[in-house]
């Protein structure tokens, strides 16, 4: 513990999972106080038909802003 | 918020994935009165061999009700 | 299956669980073609300082809209 | 209800499913008293890129345990 | 990793917990090759008016099988 | 999105939820070049008998590093 999930659209690089895994458990570590050690992460990644906002599937949209 | 997450058996199309998050959305907006631009939704979507009720992997079900 | 899961900021009354269930339920169901009976749905409440967008809790915003 | 999800590293196979699904059903249907007809389980798998210990890629680890 | 999870409704003793973790955890360990000490478990205990099967909360059911 | 989730024990201060929530909100944001706005973020805190790692209860433990 802690357990960290990130949702997110896919399409990141490596060197982008590389960033956020250590940047979100260095955060996380400072704020609780705990050895990063204790911390999992992992990133669920769904397709931009698997994901609606507003009730309107992401593909479907025209104006994307980068989420 | 809300954040809704549906876990699901993989294959269903566009179209019902886009029914199902307008539908899900308009039913989540309407019970807690809040506007569905508020509302995002995933979708997990699993493999047979991903599932399993009862103990038993839905792959190796003989007979498989629509789920 | 589907498993259907809804996060949201706790305070809704018995009555409006009762709605957002049955009326999140049936949009599943229809969108997919499947028996109401086939669905599971769960509602994850937290509290205003467990949740937080753009980095600040939920619980120091001056503004809150409805969520 | 019970809904039992596993989150764990992609690569196993069929039969290491299976035995999974069914151990895993078996000893929740024992210890909460209640028949395995109940319990659902998903199994979520993720690449190595997906997942961090300690802030570190599970894909940039030079020693790696069986996880 | 792997990182379970189970949704129970609330309720359960000490003792059901105890024996829960430890077996579903043998069984994950045996079925997957991997040590024990590799796997975190995380119970999310719900209310009764935080469940729904079939659109219905549970709360509101007249007849309730164990779960 | 991103929807950040983070599974961690009960007991946190307000000041501490602030930091984790924007430390973690930050970083994520640097590393996936988007918007602070876009990301949310859920705490679920567990009690010490909701928790187990190698099959014991967080609560039996005789020594409890800090998690």
């Amino acid at each position: 513990m802690p357990r960290i999930q990130i949702q997110m659209l896919k399409g990141r690089t490596a060197e982008q999972k590389r960033r956020l895994a250590k940047g979100v458990t260095e955060a996380a570590s400072e704020a609780l106080g705990i050895s990063q050690e204790r911390i999992s992460l992992i990133m669920l990644e769904v397709e931009e038909d698997q994901l609606a906002h507003g009730g309107l599937l992401w593909c479907d949209r025209e104006v994307k802003p980068p989420i």
